[in-house]
Parts: structure tokens; sequence; C-alpha cells
């Protein structure tokens, strides 16, 4: 295995994304450190290792084709060891107290005896070394607990590039032996649905007082959740929350039930005066444990594993027909041919694709 | 151009969409009786002539090729003359009273001057002869309006099929010189995203008395509505009406405001006593002149047309690879590993892309 050949096009595509020239010097480097064998690694990672963890993070991170193989077998000797946690997915908009509400949450979960690992997703910005550094410090007494493993955002070129990270950091972290995974998302990009498709329980968290705070929330969130927090429901703010908890009770009570019968249900909490959070993990307990019992969390995580097939597939399908150097020029002329009304959209997709047929 | 020999596939996918089969018969027969050509067809349909009309649905109906073909040819002949139409989308469930609604709404339409012409789609069933009787009497008095024309949705093996059906019978409605296109979907189905992505205006039918019977309506489907009318707001119902409408109104409140800045109004209508009607129209029009002024009609029509050409082109890509026999074949297999946890869904969508790239 070559290290400095340039990247077929297949591999590229076995990496999953496009790499777009990117630099993958630094990756190299971190291979380097990391010059382990994959077998090695996952038996570490199933041990318990943290610090191998981590490493095996850093291959699925990476770019470079040859750290996308290795990667591919660690999770492939991980697998047996994954899939038995609770995932969790947590958003709201920037000051809604995100950090605050996932460590306070955070240790009660590992005073009662759980393993939990907490990953950052935002798609949106690619994540530089300092906003990792910002994520621990945002949450520093969970970065120096043991049961506790806080991971920044994979940073990527597509957003299909960094669920496809944030799943399979996932699975290694579950290998690992975190049995509670939780996701974090900002809830006004297009990272919400990614999470929303990876996690057993999603949890939308709010400030005190409805209505115009929402405006920053986009649409259709609130009907992915399974439980609203009005977070820091403290000091002057607890009526407001308290009012807010009933509007919200009441607008999802509009909305037609679940697939698998749950409604959400409407909490207040404070992350800062730690009130609530216990009452949200016996929340998060009871659905998990009905959910297992009729079944539908096998089928929910089942479904999501369809999803993802689907969605990584069909990523590709679309890339490869819209990076065609014929088909651009070709769409191009149909969209104005569109503006000016001189064509129909279907008369022009069938053109595009008897010229991807030749 | 033969009439009896079987189509390629190559025509197949000129139609938009598979035949699977069906017998092509019942439209020979239809297409031997409307053997005109497509100039001449075009021509009367822009004087406003209906059943010139009636007889280009028909050919943009068919399954068959050569009239798929023509209808074509009449399309783009008719398309300077279309796209000059106020387009509403007009949803609810079975029972919340839609052709009630939209006989008296186009009533009242067609007393003020306009053009009215009623698509009814309904993707999930395939409509026989028996159904547009049906859908005819249901509407009676509309039905004998010469400045009204009611069309039942085109049956279609997909619902991609069905609507690019009612997107090119739209047109050619418009060249006939409708200026208010009304779609009626059941909102219970696929078809109101559709509906939704053909419309300039999107209205939610409901029935007096909120919560329970909202359970019928798709998730999503609120999020969508430009308006929701509180139907059968009469006798006994109205002061349910009255309730329902305060607590829809308070709801949307909590929902971000809509890409154009408009807010969802809620309204009580009796059909049956023909009240609140003029109130929704001058809605509408103060809606359409709103967009129409910020430039956001023309916009959100041609993002319309690029989702549409984007979504027949994606369709048709996806449907060619699912149809491969070893794709089946090996997809069958990959769905089997990932049911027993033997796979990850990113390596199981990697062997399927390269079994289909050789």
């Amino acid at each position: 295995m070559s290290e400095k050949r340039k990247p077929t096009a297949k591999e590229q595509s076995a990496a999953g994304e496009n790499l777009s020239g990117k630099s993958v010097a630094p990756d190299l480097q971190r291979f380097k450190r990391v010059q382990i064998s994959p077998e090695k690694l996952a038996e570490k990672i199933i041990s318990g290792d943290v610090v191998a963890l981590s490493q095996a993070i850093t291959l699925v991170e990476s770019t470079n084709p040859a750290h996308a193989e290795n990667a591919q077998s660690v999770i492939e000797k991980c697998l047996p060891h994954a899939n038995r946690s609770v995932r969790i997915g947590i958003t709201g908009v920037p000051g809604a107290g995100k950090s605050t509400f996932i460590e306070t949450f955070g240790k009660h979960l590992t005073s009662v005896g759980k393993k939990v690992a907490v990953l950052v997703v935002d798609p949106s910005s690619t994540i530089s070394r300092g906003s990792i550094l910002g994520d621990k410090t945002r949450m520093e007494e969970l970065v120096k607990d043991k049961n506790a493993f806080i991971r920044p955002s994979p940073s990527g070129n597509s957003p299909g590039g960094v669920a496809r990270k944030t799943r399979e950091t996932i699975l290694l972290c579950e290998a690992c032996g975190f049995d509670t995974i939780i996701v974090e998302t900002v809830g006004v990009g297009q990272g919400e649905t990614a999470v929303h498709s990876m996690v057993d329980f999603f949890l939308l968290l709010k400030l005190a007082g409805a209505g115009d705070e929402l405006q920053g929330i986009k649409r259709g969130i609130m009907e992915m959740a399974d439980a609203i927090v009005i977070n820091k429901a403290d000091g002057d703010n607890k009526k407001a929350a308290d009012k807010a908890r009933g509007e919200f009770a009441r607008a999802l009570h509009l909305y037609p039930p679940k697939e698998n019968g749950w409604t959400p249900k409407v909490l207040t909490a404070s992350a800062l005066e730690n009130r609530g959070i216990t009452e949200i993990w016996e929340l998060v307990e009871s659905y998990i444990s009905e959910t297992r019992e009729s079944g539908y969390f096998r089928h929910k995580r089942m479904e999501q594993n369809k999803y993802w097939l689907v969605q990584t597939i069909e990523d590709r399908l679309k890339m490869r027909f819209y990076q065609d150097e014929n088909i651009k020029r070709q769409l191009d002329k149909e969209l104005l041919a569109l503006e000016k009304n001189e064509t129909t959209p279907f008369a022009a997709a069938r053109k595009l694709l008897e010229l991807w047929d030749r």
C-alpha cells in the first residue's frame, strides 16, 4: 500500500465522498502516529481503550483512501460488539444552552453508572482543531469524567460524508463500551434530519418563552422531536418556561401521533440548577423500554440502516450524473429554457437522460 | 409512426415511466378518436376549445409512446400561452368536505369572472371511468358552469408519473384560458407533497373541533399550508369551529415563518351555507398580489420547475439501478447482512456501487 500516490477515482468512491483535491498531508502524519494493524486497533477498542478509539475515529475521518480501507476493517471487527447502546440526539438553536445541558445531563448519566459518548455534529462548518478545544472547554466537568468521551464533529466536504463518519463513530464508541451515545447538532442547518436518522430518541432543546425565539429553528424539527425540553427554567425565567411548556404541549396535541404511538412530551429543566435532569432521563428510559418491548426499537434501527444504505447509493448516483461535463453543459441550457418557459421540467429531464444514455 | 408495434425501452423511458406491460388497446381506440395533428390541437386549445383540451389531456395521460410524443408537441406549442394563472392546492382528509367546498368556492370564482379548472389528484388509486362520473356528480353545479372545467386524476403506475401528467394538464388548462387552477388531493397519502410543489397557494381544509380528527392528516401537511380553513362551520358546529380556529392560529404561531415571510392564516367557512368563501378568495388574492410584488411568486414557480426537473432525473436514475437484476440479488444479500449487523449501510452501499460500475 503506497502512501504517497494520488488516490484513484475508485478509491475516492470507496471513501464515500469526493476529495476535491484536499491535501492529505496532515492525515498522513496522523496515520504514521496510528500505524498499528486494524486487528490490533479493534481489539484494543473492544477492550475499552479510549486512546485506540480516538485513533480509529481519526482513521474514519481521514480523507486518505488507505485510511478509509483500514477504518472499514476496524469497523467490521468492531461490529459484533456495537449496536448495544441508547442513542440520543439533542438539537437546539445556538444559545439554547446545549453544552451546559449536555454537561449536566452527561454527569447525571455517569453518576447512575452509564458510559457516555458525546459527538458534536455540525455539517455546515469545517471544524478546526480550535473548536475541538472549544467543545472540550464548554463541557469542562464532563471532559474530566473517565466514563465520558467527547468528540467534536468530523469535518467533511459533504453532509453525506459527515453523516457516514458520525454513524461509523457511533459504532466504534459502542464497541468501546459506551452504552449511551449523545449526538449534538445545531437545529438550524441540514444536520438534524441526518441526526434524527441515526438516533433512538430525539430531544429538542428550547428556551423559555414561546414564539419569537422559535424563529431560528428549521421547519419540521418540532415534528421530529420525541421530547421538547424548555431549558433555562430558572430564576426569572421559570414562569415563562412553564407557560411555554403548556403552549408546546397544546401545539403537539394538534399533531398526529407518531408511527410508534408515542406522544412527544414537554418538560422544563434548568441545567444550571440541575433541575429536571433526572426526569428527562427517566422519560428516555421509559421510551426505550416501551419501544424495546413493542419491537419498535429494533425496527427503527433496521429502518435507519436501510435509510443510510439507500441514501448513500442515491447520493453517489446523483453525484456522478451531475458532475458529468456533458450533463453540466446541457443542464445549464435546459435551466435557461425553463426560466423562459420554453420547455417543461419533464421534457428537459428527458433530454438530459437521453444524453446520459449515450 | 407505427401504432401497433411494441414500444422500445427508450420510448418507455421517453414516456417518463414504466409501462409494466399494461395493454395499450384502450388508448389506441382513444387515439383514433383524437386523430388530429398536434399543431391543430394546440391551436384549438389556445382558442379556448375545451373539447380539444380534453383530447390533449387524454394524450398526456396515455401510456402509448406515440401519444406521449404527440402530447409533448401539443404542450410545446401551448407553452407560450401557459403559466398565466393562479394555482391553488386544496387538501383535507376524506369527510372534510372538499367537493362541496370546491363546488362553492369554484362557483364564487366564476361569479367574479374567473375561468376555473379543477383537477383531482389521488396518486394512491388508479382512477376508473366510474370515478370520473363520481367527481362530476359530486360537483354538480360547477360541472354545468361553462367557465369551469373538472377533470379527475390521471391514473398512473407511479406517483412520479401522476405528478408529471398533472403538471402537464395544468399547462394545457392555462393555455386554454383557465386563469384559476384548483388541484384537489386527499391529505393522507403521498400526493400532497407533489401537489404542494405545483401550486402557488396551498390550502388545508379541516373540520370543526381540534384534536382527534387531525389524526388522519399526514405529518408535515400543516407546515405546508398557506391557509387552514375550518370547514363546516355551520349550525351546531359553529362554536367548535371558532374554538378550533383559535387553537390552530396559536399552533401556527409556534412555527417559524415561511421563506417568503407569510404567516399562514386560519379561517372558518361553511360551504353549505356559502359563508366565509369570499374571505378565502380575498386572502388568496392578497397573497398572490403580495408575492407577485415581492418577486416571490415567480421565484417559487422557477424553484418548482427545477424541483420537477431534478425529481424526474433522479427517479429515473434510481429506477434503473434498483431494477437491475444483479443489483437486486446483491441488495437482498446486503439487507440480510444488515439485519444481522454483519455489515454497515456504507460498506453495503460501496459493494453495490462497485457492482454497478462493472
